[in-house]
């Protein structure tokens, strides 16, 4: 196979015949990995706002659909923090936890949800300018870092797309694969892409229902953005961005 | 690299900084592909209805994400053809032509939009069983073929998963990779998969709308689904598919 067609051969389903499903790490009775990266309990966490969003936010999902667009350009409002704890919800939000598994407001294959939402936050009312994590168990926010310097960063590690620094804040998600390996093996790749589209398309649609909008980001320095986010670029590296932005 | 290795690096976009965007064919000059797939107008074809959907449907799009679910049993009430136009709409819709490029309801890196909609329709008020194509541009269906043994055969297609021949429709995607590998060359394929996920959620959020439900699947039988589908596995092959049905 020439590259184009190992890539294509990537694309499809074709490597589950070959995969022998009693001999995955699920099969073989080793322990689930946890469904959220372990934390630290001593660390810097900000509660996030719960709320009844359907009570406060009503957006027919028809002129969300409709409306919808790539949006590179923000106001300078800041955006909300019952905003932001709004698009976490919609994007990653817990709605119940059994056991080893935790059921999020977005599909995932298998439930293995292998995602962490990294926020890099430029103009959020309430937050200083740094690198926060979503704790979705907790609904919270965890500071990573403080940096001013974070929007030029962000910037340069998606090759001077600028609205990606020029955002109120930009949503950088991880994988941590072992998660779908745990139950898919060879056959758990392809599926943690199309789950990254179903988790940023409802941040698409959640932006439109309360003012704000994205533009998903696929193109960036892997390595260099691995480093800003302090991640290990093996069992967790990052693999889709989204500013945001009030309109 | 091991094959997991392998597949982890797929996920990565590491691989653009080894392509030469000079080289890929839009930058050689080559002539955009298609949009969509040539038909021929002679084929048996059926007009979509086209309604003001965002008059017809009011459904709060955070209820919407909410009451989201895995919906793998249907009632035996068909699908109205306004329903099925309607989430061929939320989609592939196409919102406007403008020269190669067709824009859509979903978003698509680089409006590339490299996937063909299949529909195995078991139970769609006023269309027979058997196997149609979404025609985005002139918003119509085209008659593939028509077989009762259909039902069936998506089954086997899915490793007897029977909820997908058990729906009023499964929407069954294809991709034409070389859309994307003509702006992207080999950075085209991860983002094909993100892709998917884009329409598929807009998919799961527009059942819910409209009293239906839908639980994508991606293991199917690759090899075998091509073939239902008459498509020819290297240039345009399955990627995804989601039963729907009302509940």
């Amino acid at each position: 196979m020439n590259e184009i067609e190992r890539n294509r051969y990537f694309l499809k389903d074709s490597i589950r015949k070959r995969v022998d499903f009693s001999r995955t790490p699920q099969s073989m009775g080793v322990e689930a990995p946890p469904f959220e990266k372990p934390w630290d309990p001593d660390s810097e966490r900000l509660n996030l706002p719960v709320r009844d969003w359907a009570e406060l936010i009503d957006a027919n999902i028809v002129t969300c659909i409709r409306n919808r667009r790539s949006r590179r350009s923000y106001l300078d409002t800041p955006l909300g923090l019952d905003e932001l704890s709004f698009l976490l919800w919609a994007t990653q939000g817990i709605r119940i936890i059994a056991g080893d598994t935790a059921f999020r407001n977005v599909p995932s294959a298998g439930c293995r949800h292998t995602f962490e939402t990294y926020l890099a936050v430029f103009n959020v009312e309430g937050l200083d300018t740094g690198l926060y994590r979503y704790i979705p168990s907790t609904h919270q926010l965890m500071v990573e870092y403080r940096d001013e310097s974070l929007p030029q960063r962000i910037i340069e590690a998606t090759f001077n797309q600028r609205f990606t620094g020029n955002s109120a804040v930009t949503f950088i998600w991880t994988t941590v694969p072992y998660r779908m390996e745990w139950r898919y093996g060879l056959a758990a790749h392809r599926v943690i892409l199309m789950d990254a589209g179903h988790v940023c398309q409802n941040l698409y649609l959640a932006c439109e229902a309360i003012g704000a909008g994205t533009c998903a980001v696929g193109a960036y320095d892997q390595e260099y953005l691995d480093e800003v986010l302090g991640v290990d670029g093996v069992d967790e590296f990052a693999i889709y961005l989204a500013p945001v932005g009030k309109i």
